[in-house]
């Protein structure tokens, strides 16, 4: 499991990688369509989408001539869910410290002897 | 920006660098304490810490001997939004998708002439 969180994280530490997934969140496209806008050249992103393939955030099908690719949800989700569960973590955290905070008696409210 | 998500995916890439961020959800903690648990010579340890420093997932304060290290709220919030918004967009589109699939006339349910 400890795998598949490094190559997704490593995947989305590219600012190529993570275009290409924010095109794909869209909808599928043509290897050519998602190349496009990348000024570099074709072998080059060939090696950043098989990157993403790896990591299993995307998937591609060739028909005839034509490849598409595809997002992953699952893989993604689980990328989220990572992070948001130590944000949650951390947010209960505080949650507690602001309560402990606020139950204990102030020493300027107590009335003096 | 774009660096910014570099870095933070970067810094997750790793699982020695996941399991400090997993513990300092819990709250802050000695180099010392995070190091305890790492089957690795304190230098590489201190080089995963920098690599997560670097990237403002953490920030670490000296006070005396004691180097302590805490998670930063934001960056990891920023990291989280980043793989939701794909994730919101993809499952807009699949909604779109299922209401123009049951929108749109079934043939088989309309009679013959």
């Amino acid at each position: 499991m400890d795998n598949h969180y490094d190559s997704y994280f490593h995947a989305l530490a590219d600012p190529t990688r993570r275009a290409v997934v924010a095109r794909l969140a869209q909808g599928p496209a043509a290897v050519s369509e998602l190349h496009a806008p990348h000024a570099m050249a074709l072998p080059t992103f060939l090696k950043h989408l098989k990157v993403l393939e790896s990591s299993g955030l995307v998937r591609s099908e060739k028909k005839g001539r034509v490849r598409t690719v595809h997002i992953e949800a699952l893989p993604l989700a689980e990328a989220e869910n990572w992070i948001s569960q130590q944000r949650q973590i951390w947010s209960r955290r505080l949650d507690r410290l602001q309560t402990l905070a606020e139950q204990s008696p102030s020493p300027t409210k107590e009335p003096s002897p």
